[in-house]
């Protein structure tokens, strides 16, 4: 029986009739290939990752969704059978994991792209943190720690939320991240972040920052290919956390529908914006006693595990 | 006595009658203040690279020009006087530098820009490499080594040839930069550069790569300044390292005319173009005999050296 992702943040989705991914009872993420040749390149991609000896194993292996090929299914728009690429659901194995999608780049469109689509990317990229900050948060669904059964309190703000977060919008929706303290919505927005998940989840050898500097390691080197429009997914479970069932967070490069050839430069557009993101999350880490930042442990008592 | 600097290879001219900067014997240079804000703006950035204890020491006194304020003297277009910022001439200490000019960031434009100085940047970043490569060649003037008393072989291409390098020709370019076999323009074009000075002039403990190197540290963490339109500058003279009176090649960071408030990120556009630019020279060093590249050694005996 295929349905629609719960976990899923950004991008197409597959409610009100639309065409978007599915997933099964095996952890596999059933994603619709796009029009255009898109979805063909994002094939070509995965296909890439899984065999090719340039990308090194701790790339492919740790940071790309595995790639299970394609499958003719019905498409969750009622439209009838269409070409998906079956992936690994990422979060399958998660009971109430918080996810965040972070599009990298300040920058989507590439250098062959018509003027149309240039203007079009254009204007969200202004629209957005994108040109400010080097990356935007596209979605992100939170869930929350004080979980009762069949209560899932979650905080998924919508676009309009997210549209051109600040710096200081963007530590502190990171820190909620790895913050246990709110119940609701209300509570996700206005409650200041307890980070009480920081060191476990961004921290240590393990952790998400250590991810991403070695995703960084491997963007200042490969120039195979640019990665336009493509999402850093940064996932982590409170409860496996608490429970000492999960080592942290995980990292996952997604999104390759309009990845180009690297004409034999390293993808300075990609590689400034995860640098960026990396400093937040390196600052976050660096400065658990923030008050002007409006990140502050709320007395809890784990101020003192810093 | 106020003359043309004769090693400026970017920017502004004082030629023909038109505003440009203006050199003394006294290793001074005297750069017209900019119209529109943006001249107050490149004196208010010395001011504070001079002063303020944010910017690291190594930075400041090793890769920004030295300012000596501002003084108002009769323009090189003869409109009258005119305000000048008063800097080091960084290549004054040199009698026959090789200099190259690279603007750095594949965005010239900055998030507060009118939409027509949006459009007018957009064009000439897509028009050449800072889109696709990150940054592109603004200028050089390349001095050749067998150089015979009073006559100054050099090698300066036009705006023409620089307008849109590919990868190849930018490797191909910055080889030359630190090559000896040309004595005319013509076989500064065509030669196989036989890269007789790579270690010298970008290798080592003291060279081109480790400067860059030390300023990427600097801007993976800074988040005080955006760089737009900012220049890294690099120069070396042939003649100083054969006598081993150089011990390589100066960077410089120059150009602030266009340098904005950071808001609380780091400059992922300046230093994506600056890993982009780095991944260049530490290719150039790590592939001495890459023939399939047209960079090759020429037969001269050098090749044992490496």
């Amino acid at each position: 029986m295929l349905r629609f992702p719960e976990h899923q943040v950004a991008g197409h989705k597959a409610i009100e009739g639309k065409l978007g991914p599915l997933i099964d009872d095996y952890g596999n993420f059933y994603k619709p290939l796009q029009s255009k040749g898109r979805g063909s390149n994002e094939v070509a991609c995965y296909k890439f990752f899984n065999s090719d000896p340039r990308v090194p194993n701790n790339i492919s292996q740790r940071y790309i969704p595995n790639f299970h090929g394609t499958k003719v299914l019905n498409a969750s728009d009622g439209s009838g059978l269409h070409p998906h690429l079956v992936l690994e659901d990422v979060v399958s194995c998660y009971s109430n994991p918080s996810v965040i999608d972070v599009k990298i780049g300040s920058r989507t469109w590439y250098p062959e792209s018509s003027d149309a689509y240039v203007s079009k990317c254009l204007k969200k990229d202004r629209e957005s943190s994108s040109i400010t900050l080097g990356f935007r948060i596209s979605g992100l669904k939170f869930v929350s720690c004080s979980l009762k059964e069949n209560d899932s309190l979650s905080w998924q703000p919508d676009k309009e939320f997210l549209q051109n977060l600040s710096a200081e919008d963007v530590k502190l929706v990171l820190s909620k991240f790895v913050s246990c303290n709110f119940s609701s919505n209300d509570d996700a927005v206005s409650l200041r972040p307890d980070r009480a998940f920081v060191n476990e989840v961004f921290g240590g050898s393990n952790g998400i920052l250590e991810q991403l500097l070695e995703l960084k390691q491997w963007f200042e080197v490969q120039t195979i290919y640019h990665f336009y429009s493509s999402s850093v997914l940064m996932v982590c479970d409170r409860e496996s956390v608490m429970n000492g069932k999960s080592s942290g967070g995980v990292v996952k490069l997604i999104d390759f529908a309009h990845v180009v050839d690297a004409k034999g430069s390293i993808d300075h557009n990609f590689l400034g914006g995860l640098c960026s993101l990396i400093k937040f999350i390196s600052d976050i880490l660096d400065s658990p006693l923030d008050y002007e930042n409006n990140c502050i442990f709320n007395g809890n008592g784990t101020e003192d595990e810093q």
